[in-house]
C-alpha cells in the first residue's frame, strides 16, 4: 500500500462505478496482509456488502494440460457478449512477478482486451494459507462493481479445489478423454463435487474417444451419491478451441441456477458458505499463531520426532506442547 | 474413576498380561475425559507405547443394512481360530448405557465369547469430538494387550470414516448389490478411501446381482485415482450368513499388508497417521477452547447471523470475534 491511507468512500465509490483504476486498488488493499490495513479492509467491504451476492459464480478446474486457459477464453468471451464478466485464479503457489500477472493475460489475449471482462490473477505473497479467502473478497468488490459471472478458477494445488467449491453457485469439471486413465491427476473427491463434467478437446480424430468417455463417465456417476442440489451430475463434450459445445455448457449452467434458485436451495448452499469461511478464517488464524509462537517453533521438531516414531503418544506429545505454550 | 487413584505400574502390567479386569479398567482410564486423569493416561501409554503397533489394523465401514455386525461375527470369528483379535467400534452417537455395551455384545455373540476375543463398545459421553482419537488408544492399549488384529468399526456418523481410514492399516467397505444405487447413503470420498470393497449378502437370488454389482464397481474404480499404496482397490463378494468369500477376504487382506511392509509404504502410513493424530488434537483443543470461552459463547450468535445473511464478510466477522476474545 502508498504511505497515505486510501480513502475508503472514495475507493468504495470507485469500485461502485467499475472504475478500473480504482477497483484494483481496492483489490491491492483487499490482498494486502498488513494487520494495519484490515481496518480499511472491512470498512471498505462493509460499505460494499449490500451491492455483493448478484452474480453467478462458477467454479472450474481441471488438470494442467486439459486446456483450461483456452476454455475459458472461449467459453467467457461467449459469456462477454451479453454480460460482465471477471475471471479470478486460485494459485497458492504463484509468486508475485510481473511475469505471472502477464501470463495470465497474455494465455487468454482476446477475453483480457474484451470491455466487458476483468481477469485479475491469483493473490500472491501470502504466506500462512488463506489465498482463497482474499480471492473471494476480491469476488465480492467484483460484484460490488456490477460483474454478473465471476469465474473462479484453480490449477489444483493443496485444497483449492474444495476452497473454490465452498464459493461458488457451479463447479465445472474439465476433464480429457484418455485410453481408461481418463481421472489421473484428479484428487479424491473432484469427481463428487462437480456439478457438470465438461470433456474438452472433442475435435478432429478426438471425437470418438471423447463420445466414449462421455458414456463410461456417465454409469461412473451413477454409482454415486447425488450432489447436494439433487441433480445428477452432467457430462457433456466440448472444443474450446473450435467453440463447440461452449453454448451448450454456457445454457446448462443457466437451467441449474435457475432451478436451485426457485428452492431454497441457492440460498441456503450461499449461507452455508459465509460460514465457513467464518469458521475457516478464525480457526486460521487462532491455529497459526499458536504454532507461530516462539516456544512453539522452538520445541515441536523433537515432539514431533517422538511422536512421529511411537515413543509417546499423539495425545502426549499435544499435551506437551500445549503446555509448554501456556494454552492448557 | 474411581476415588482413589490407579497404580499405573499395576494397570501397565494388567494390559501386557491381557487381564482382561486390568485391560478394562485401563480403558476406562483412557476414555476419561477429567483433565486429572490426562497425566495417569500419559503415564500408562508412556509405559506401553514400546508393545503397541505390532497389530494388523483393519478399518470396516458400510452403510446400516450391509450386515456389518454378521460379517464381522463371521470374518472376526474366522480369524479367532489362529490369532488374537480385538472388536472397537466408534459411533459418536452412542450414549453410555448399559443397553449400547449389552448390544455390541449381543449382536456378535460367537465372537463375543471366543476366548482369543475381545470387543468393545464405542467411547460414549465424550462431547467435544475425540470419540475416534480415544478408540486410537484404546487399539494401543489392545495392541501391547497382546491382541494381533484390531478392527475398528464406524457406524459412519460424521467424519468418522475419515477417522477410521486414519488409524489402521487396511480400509474394507461393506456394500450390498442393488438396482444401480449401490452406494446410495456412502458418503462422498469413502469409495476413493477403500483397499478392498466387499459386496455381502452374495446368497441365494441375490447372487446374480451381486455379481454384476461387481463388474459395475470394478469398471468404476478403473476411473479413479489409485489408492496411496498404489494398489487398485479391489472388488470381492461375499455372504457372511453363509460363510462364503470370508476367507478370501482375510487372504487379500494378508497379501496387502505383506506387499506394503516390502517397500516403505506401510510405516510411511502409520508415521503420517501418528502427525495426523498429533495435529488433530491440538487443534481441536485450542479451537474448542476459543469456541468454549465465555465471551465466545455470548457473542457468537448475532455475530454468525450477520456474517450468514451477509452483512458483514465472513472474515470481518472473524475479527470481531477475535477481537472480543483478544486472541489477535
Amino acid at each position: 500500500m502508498s504511505k497515505i491511507p486510501p480513502d475508503i468512500d472514495q475507493l468504495a465509490l470507485g469500485v461502485l462505478s467499475n472504475d478500473k483504476m480504482l477497483l484494483g486498488k481496492a483489490i491491492t488493499l483487499i490482498e494486502s496482509t498488513l494487520p494495519s490495513d484490515m481496518k480499511l479492509t472491512d470498512g471498505l467491504l462493509r460499505e460494499l456488502m449490500p451491492h455483493t451476492g448478484k452474480s453467478v459464480r462458477i467454479g472450474i478446474t481441471g488438470v494442467p494440460g486439459v486446456g483450461k486457459s483456452t476454455f475459458i477464453e472461449s467459453f467467457g468471451t461467449h459469456i462477454a457478449a451479453h454480460h460482465k464478466i471477471a475471471v479470478l485464479a486460485i494459485d497458492p503457489s504463484s509468486k508475485k512477478t510481473k511475469g505471472s500477472i502477464l501470463g495470465d493475460k497474455t494465455r487468454m489475449t482476446n477475453l483480457a482486451t474484451h470491455p466487458n471482462a476483468f481477469i485479475r490473477p491469483s493473490p500472491a505473497g501470502i504466506t500462512m494459507g488463506g489465498v482463497a479467502a482474499k480471492t473471494r473478497e476480491v469476488m465480492l468488490l467484483c460484484e460490488a462493481a456490477g460483474y454478473e459471472v465471476v469465474i473462479v478458477e484453480t490449477v489444483g494445488v493443496g485444497q483449492s479445489e474444495t476452497e473454490v467449491y465452498e464459493m461458488v453457485d457451479f463447479f465445472l469439471l474439465l476433464m480429457l478423454a484418455g485410453a481408461g486413465d481418463e481421472l489421473q491427476g484428479i484428487k479424491k473427491g473432484i469427481l463428487e463435487m462437480a456439478d457438470l463434467i465438461a470433456i474438452n478437446k472433442a475435435d478432429g480424430e478426438n471425437k470418438i474417444q471423447t463420445a466414449k468417455a462421455k458414456i463410461q463417465l456417465e454409469s461412473a456417476l451413477h454409482l454415486f451419491p447425488e450432489p447436494e442440489a439433487g441433480f445428477v451430475t452432467q457430462v457433456l463434450t466440448c472444443s474450446a478451441i473450435e467453440n463447440i459445445g461452449i453454448y451448450e455448457i454456457w445454457d446448462t449452467i443457466n437451467n441449474f441456477i435457475q432451478r436451485v434458485k426457485e428452492s431454497s436451495l441457492f440460498d441456503d448452499r450461499r449461507k452455508k458458505q459465509n460460514l465457513y469461511w467464518f469458521y475457516e478464517y478464525i480457526n486460521r488464524q487462532i491455529t497459526s499463531s499458536f504454532y507461530n509462537s516462539k516456544i512453539v517453533v522452538e520445541k515441536i521438531g523433537s515432539i514431533k520426532a517422538m511422536v512421529e516414531n511411537g515413543k509417546i503418544s499423539p495425545q502426549e506429545g499435544g499435551r506437551m506442547l500445549l503446555n509448554l505454550q501456556g494454552t492448557k
